[in-house]
């Protein structure tokens, strides 16, 4: 199955290099700029191209995996061709690709991927819609080359699958970088939190997180959640910690009514 | 060595199973609530009191594991007796025992406790300080007794490490919880979340948490950021995810300023 990449980002490098070793032949990489399509196409032994019109016309898959605000621009920039156009994006539904092509879809892997980490896809779960029945077809068997785990989804819930898994990822990376920062600026080494994030992450996998919570917000220990808003100089960090402790405090009065009403 | 646990929560539950474990001969359990205070001891094949009077006064080690807030009270309520009274508060200073026991330390292991989780202490980083030479050299062979990872740390650093705790694990744990949630709420399974959860996790073994950072807020994908904000109804998750985005925005800004600066 020959496939054309657009987009050479992130997710665009991870998918290209793993649809590269199940056998793909990739024929091209399209990137606005030289570089970042000169070097992933360097990486999968392909052309590439910065113009929209280059594209070639004759590969049987083009996978769309650019920042979803430029999506709709490069959708329109190509000629119509008779490929299978796929999207990677979480948010963006399947009707992007409506009144441009014939035969289109979605294919979203639930994970994060950065370039210079490589990937193996078969535990990833992946979601694909498709706009035909021969299109889903297709499509499946695209994704099930990929991972064991492929299931289809509608763009309206998607969009709410992709919310998720901002939380449970880009949010929970972020704290874990501000909690590095509180250990860098008070010279401590930020190693010490791996078995911490480690155990926190493996925690959920036996219980529900809302069980699994612990420390000053879910105790409702007060003179600790002040003193430590105390410690914090930056007001984003400090808007932070009090949204969070008061939404942990939240969810936690709420279990507690709930089971109650059940008694 | 003879101990006697004050308090029967998380980690003293965690903690006292495992010096019972490690060959440490635990005399007694006390906490403020029967309930607890028995579940506890039969666990451990000890004696119970909720009366802070009733104490034994014959041990050799007091570990104090209670709410932040409950400590100073029930110091002031105990017998003053020849043992080494430690207690296991990330934020507590070690001076909270200054005038109330003669040999006194901290020992507060960075890891999350749930009772219902046994766990292996010997990976979990513990952290030690201690009031005299001696307290310091009973309180380190204790450590050891119980984890390969032991350091001296004092209270002006330790309510650091505990601040960091805090973001890097209930902050965790916390939008772990919204993401499941939004799931929930939309019908589909939370189970897919785990893959992501996972490598989330993983990857800050192998780069710093700001490289490491994807998805909306770090690509500064407005249109996105938006829209997920316009599908959260309850306002509580807006703030949150107004406040994180901006925090990763202006984290990825300082990080590509800092980098022009070294061109």
């Amino acid at each position: 199955m020959k496939v054309v990449f657009i987009g050479a980002g992130n997710l665009a490098t991870c998918l290209s290099l793993e649809m590269l070793r199940c056998g793909f032949d990739i024929l091209q990489v399209y990137s606005r700029t030289e570089e970042s399509a000169s070097i992933l196409a360097r990486k999968l032994g392909c052309q590439w191209t910065k113009s929209a019109k280059k594209i070639l016309p004759d590969a049987d898959v083009y996978v769309f995996s650019v920042k979803d605000d430029a999506l709709p621009k490069v959708i329109k920039a190509m000629k119509p061709n008779n490929g299978l156009w796929i999207h990677t994006s979480g948010s963006t539904p399947i009707d992007v690709f409506k009144g441009f092509a014939e035969n289109y879809g979605v294919l979203y892997p639930l994970q994060t991927f950065s370039k210079m980490r490589e990937m193996d896809f078969s535990q990833i779960p992946i979601f694909i819609e498709a706009n035909s029945i021969s299109s889903a077809k297709q499509l499946e068997q695209i994704a099930a080359a990929l991972s064991e785990n492929v299931r289809f989804l509608p763009s309206a819930k998607r969009k709410y699958l992709h919310l998720a898994a901002v939380f449970a990822c880009n949010f929970t990376n972020h704290v874990y970088s501000i909690a590095e920062r509180i250990l860098d600026e008070h010279e401590m080494p930020v190693d010490v939190l791996l078995p911490l994030i480690d155990e926190t992450a493996y925690k959920v996998h036996q219980m529900p997180p809302i069980v699994a919570q612990t420390g000053p917000a879910i105790r409702y220990d007060k003179k600790i959640i002040n003193y430590q808003l105390s410690l914090l100089e930056d007001s984003d960090l400090k808007t932070i910690y009090k949204t969070m402790s008061k939404s942990i405090h939240k969810e936690a009065e709420k279990l507690n009514q709930d089971e109650q009403h059940q008694l």
